[in-house]
């Protein structure tokens, strides 16, 4: 992906004037930066060009901020689907702002962009260390969710009659964009209201972002239906067992999850279309061979041979088709042709992968992700989101963040290794 | 239940005259017995009355047998759905047979009554302690499995034409029922051919067994779905989840794993019937209240509510309707009525809570009731399975545990205890 | 265990005149008994003899009930070492005081027999269910706990002082000692207080109950160190490796979490003596045919044989020497004296073990013992504590609780199948 | 660390002119870099100085190998103690050798470099797809490993009279410098043997190697250790626990559990040196502030205060103070000192750590560093480690690797975030 140095640059409230009170920290420099890529030949490609390698602001501490602790109140919302880890999320911004930081006031609004309007009744939740206290040790959001945009200008009514300083939006693609709308709003207004998100996507698909928080629970997760296929398969004469994953648009937890198994046969994502002609006969041959098959496929693979008008839901999201009643059908049907009994078995973990608590790993990485995001919120960045990126937590600027989706390289090592495992053909078309 | 001290009896093939060749064991005598229930005042009366106890034979291992270890030849078949456990009581066969009694041929045959036929090309699998070898690790059967019956005679032609002493039938009901035709048959020829069965009801329902194999196990991951759904239901505004269990006839997993979580608000199961009239508006006011809700329904619970032609598959079973699908529907329907929004989500576990592997406590269950039966078979007993019941391990003649299901008793101190910790009323029609 | 019918009598507070106020609940009647043997041979004799079968009461909710809730104030205390569970049974003790009875005022006293004293300057924590909310996602004990008694008088002053009238005592073989001396001061000043006890150990050691609190959970855990002592002695040349468990007079933690491990070739309990020259001998020929062995010992196996002298500590218990060091160190002279090298690794998790949260199965039971321990309380039952036997709840008087420890019978069916299982003979003396 | 471009060589056996045969795939290119850090102003500043950007080689596939795979025998050890995922890379390496290069001899030399003299009468292990076949659902090693290294010559003896052309060295640092030693010597004889390292180092602290196999697993592993120690510290008054983590020189594991676990307050690790005069006061006052603590030290910090003549193991690693039992002797000491009643509980869970089966994350991890090692040995690259680095698996000379050894960074943003989260000063000295 070309990236022009502009759209990396992180927009600022204004200037950095209050000591940040962190004692003994080892601050961020703000010229502090990481390049976008590694590979040595483009960089001096680029170097030699345009004089600059492009690079993403990293994360930290600041020496000087541009709020006020004491003076400061902080919101907090939740939107879209669960996944695992939301929780550490909030109990470490509230930590940061209140430990490090000394912010005394911080606001959980209820149910996403919901608590932001005064439509349904939400009241807005008193968020401090007592508040947030083993809260990680659960699943879900303390805050509540939902779906769907609300009215941008009603939503930056709210912040500013509330006088809300920073609101900390955790969230998917379209609430990032919907920050984005309330950030652009703000400027408009000439507020001074900083909006950091968080980016929360299980399907581990924003730009610039290595690893989304959740994704590796996830992929746990989904290892544990993957297993439950695995011995359901070999339980019986031909058994068939298939498991949709998440991943409308990006295969990352199906690969991974099939990585991490030594089950799967075949794996379907979006990114490698297939053809049931080539399929069907590979499940045949592999059925004759070892007498099970287990099929795992992300939500968003094979979306075209389904073959429907395309709507959307409150999140503007398409809305899919279900791949695995789809291939059970054709699966059913193209054994019955061949006069081969099968028995198909199908599990849709969705619930209880993206319900779980945040595992060892994510609880960490929500942690530092919370700190980052508050460290930057303080030092008066907005419109952006915190992610990782070549071993540093960075600055995505959120216009960068959602331009386009982080997709599986068809063509890349870890593709390459699963065909490599599964011992599926490259070309299913 | 009342029971006729007849129908206690276990069926023998002849008499003990070999030295069972078990060293420094401690045996059971053959007129060890455990009284059916301990409730004084009916034990005296009893007593008082048929001037017997009735009472199940223990089983253990006997210093006489009726094999002659070196000739026998045995055979386990596994039928039916999975269950946690199931490779557990193999290998316990397995190496008790080798270890304790010196037994050199064991057979596998695969996907349950379908390997005792010719019909789908099975070959017998042999098995040994190295074949066994850390097959507990995983769930589900080694061997496979399959539901409904085959022919009868044919099968007993196999055991006859293999020369099979000793046939262990790991299964359900139905398959319980298979054993017993076979037993039948068997004694009808004339055979000397012992039918030893090890209960296989994940919905813990046979009768005069106390707890079924693999149920704990079941119980606990019904528990992490439950959990699922509670954050699932807190993570929307007014969002219900509900989590179908197994339990065609009994519901106690649905009650334990309710009891064992503290998140159900509903639980719902086929032996206490509930009218929508009553669950609907008390769901409500639990939103009203709390704004979220979980529900608990055993497969079974509500199959009158779905007023359907009752049909039957190739076990024999009742084909139930979905009850999950159809509260979904009504409650849907019923707060659009009532004009408030809801979120609804569906969980339906089952394939994943039957195929983990055996927890620790089943492990050690499997262990001793694999053990238990090797120990029944040898010593010339047929036609019966391996229970346990007060503190002890027994033998239940088939006809008596497959004579009608156990069932949760809606007076007795546990559904008392699920009612009270849940809060729901006793009467819900 | 010969057992005089008047020592299963629970002492009572008086006679109870108010209604229980549980709504559609099926009550238990005061004459419902639960018979404390199955052997109907046994059985007959006790009732041909003495015109009567010893049993205990059953536990349950009475129709009428011998405390007023609204006057009512109960305190909890939590006493010696950690167990999976207690979170739970307080937790289910104050549900059922609010929920079912209405009894609005309940107290913590921390740190066990030290919160009823003004010495450690403790106060007390007032419970209620948003008090006790979740705290059963957590092992430990919330109330926190203490070893040893403290003066009883005093204690009583306390209660006495502070209007208790109801304590609830989740406590080991001392504790309940203390609790029984506590109930026979109060019946000596003629006071009104109720001592319900609900035994915690780990070691599965108390007269008359089944199975405590706790125990299925720590099983588990034991096995998971065993998998480990499994596999390091696997990874290693002639690799041993001892895993210490709980258990200082009674073997069941070591013998069921043998049973549940397939990878255990010697279990060392106190009930079952042995001799190094036994042992060691048996241990080289395991290693020379197999090259790994894994040992588990109860705390309690082989004191005999390190021969020191006995001390006790705070709560009176006997201070063990450690076997681990013990065998280290014999095992490896042994293995030099011989001229084999041998790599030994000692694995002691206690503390791992008993500090997590309890599981699914022993969840659910301490949700029903801590509401037994309620309706027994609430029905002016004292002096005794809930346990489970036969398939029933039951009261069991303190007396005969802590009359001798529960113990591994050598000659029963469990220790038969570890020996059956594990191939260790039976005399190693 | 400044790295001198030759250095980043990797070693190479000749010109590789065979035909890989991996159908399908992207191969990488043999010019394909990874830079070897992300700072632009450094990469700029190395570009105008050098003219070269110092950069890895990057692992995959290659479209010519070396080695005739029908011809090649392959060897893998295993070295040092234990690690999550030791058997995930096995099986990863014998099934990429036979499925993607049709390789048909591996073997399995047991117990380390033991296994490559004759000194021990150890039998090489055949290794295909049979026998790796769910290896992985158990830690540990099916190749046994042994401590030290053995003689070089007498090693490369056996693999050139054995006719093995790839050897495969699962090891850590002192494994790795045997490897080397190896490499050197075969280059001394002019043999065509390569030799592959797979870094295995749980504590994480291989340079250029931004994360090892089975990290992330112990990091797991450890937090339910400080899960238990802390609800051992709560459950008694003034309970300090204490969990000593692996980290000799590098404190990785410790401060990532500590980041993990929310229940940490001193993280002590050898990065970060303390003085008891500043740690006990710290101590102190958290325990009268909260009346409980929770300490995690490396197994190699504060080895300075324990002051001992340093001695060296089998593997030439320095032999260890127990920080653990000299922290406990220190504390309780002290609060004697002061008058103050506190329990101390030690808890040393590094063999359940090392030895539990890797989780879904470093399963697939393992599973593409095993592939890439294939890749690199059948390239014709020798003397070298499989390693991850920004975003790619790379190639990294050994002697790179075990120049020194990666160290947490005290002013990097992982330390600064521990501190920010457990509150503890960053200056302790």
């Amino acid at each position: 992906m070309k990236v022009d140095a502009r759209t990396l640059e992180v927009q600022r409230l204004g200037a950095c004037t209050v000591a940040s009170g962190i004692s003994g920290m080892s601050f961020v420099e703000d010229g502090d930066r990481v390049a976008l890529q590694s590979d040595p030949m483009q960089l001096r490609r680029e170097l030699e060009g345009s004089g600059e390698i492009s690079a993403l602001e990293k994360a930290g501490p600041r020496a000087r901020i541009y709020f006020d602790p004491p003076k400061l109140k902080c919101g907090i919302i939740t939107c879209g689907g669960l996944c695992p880890g939301i929780n550490d999320v909030i109990r470490a911004i509230v930590l940061s702002l209140y430990h490090n930081y000394g912010v005394r006031s911080v606001l959980g609004f209820p149910c996403g962009f919901e608590g932001l309007t005064d439509r349904y009744g939400h009241t807005p939740m008193k968020l401090d260390p007592e508040a947030v206290s083993r809260i990680n040790d659960h699943g879900g959001t303390i805050l509540g969710s939902s779906r769907g945009r609300q009215n941008v200008e009603e939503m930056v009514d709210t912040l500013d009659r509330m006088n809300i300083g920073l609101l900390f939006v955790i969230g998917g693609d379209g609430a990032l964009r919907g920050a984005q709308a309330m950030a652009e709003e703000i400027r408009r207004r000439g507020l001074k209201i900083g909006v950091i998100g968080i980016p929360k996507t299980i399907d581990n698909d924003i730009c610039f972002v290595e690893r989304s928080f959740g994704y590796v629970t996830a992929v746990a997760e989904a290892v544990k239906a993957i297993d439950a296929a695995h011995t359901e398969a070999k339980g019986a004469r031909n058994g068939i067992s298939l498991v949709k994953l998440m991943g409308r648009e990006s295969g990352f937890i199906a690969m991974f999850a099939s990585l991490a198994s030594s089950d799967v046969n075949f794996c379907l994502i979006p990114e490698a279309p297939f053809r049931l002609e080539k399929l069907l006969p590979l499940l045949r041959s592999r059925l004759e061979k070892r007498r099970h098959a287990v099929i795992v496929a992300a939500e968003g693979a094979g979306q075209d041979l389904i073959g429907a008008l395309p709507e959307r839901d409150a999140s503007g999201r398409l809305r899919l088709k279900d791949i695995g009643v789809f291939l059970r059908e054709r699966i059913l049907e193209y054994f019955t042709g061949v006069g081969m009994d099968a028995t198909f078995k199908y599990i849709d973990p969705s619930y209880t992968i993206r319900s779980v608590p945040a595992n060892a790993y994510d609880s960490a990485f929500c942690l530092i992700l919370g700190q980052n995001a508050v460290h930057a919120g303080m030092a008066g960045r907005t419109n952006m989101v915190v992610g990782y990126w070549m071993r540093s937590f960075t600055h995505v600027p959120i216009p960068l963040a959602v331009s386009e989706r982080r997709r599986v390289d068809p063509h890349g090592w870890a593709w390459g290794s699963l065909l490599t495992s599964t011992g599926q053909p490259r070309d299913m078309q």
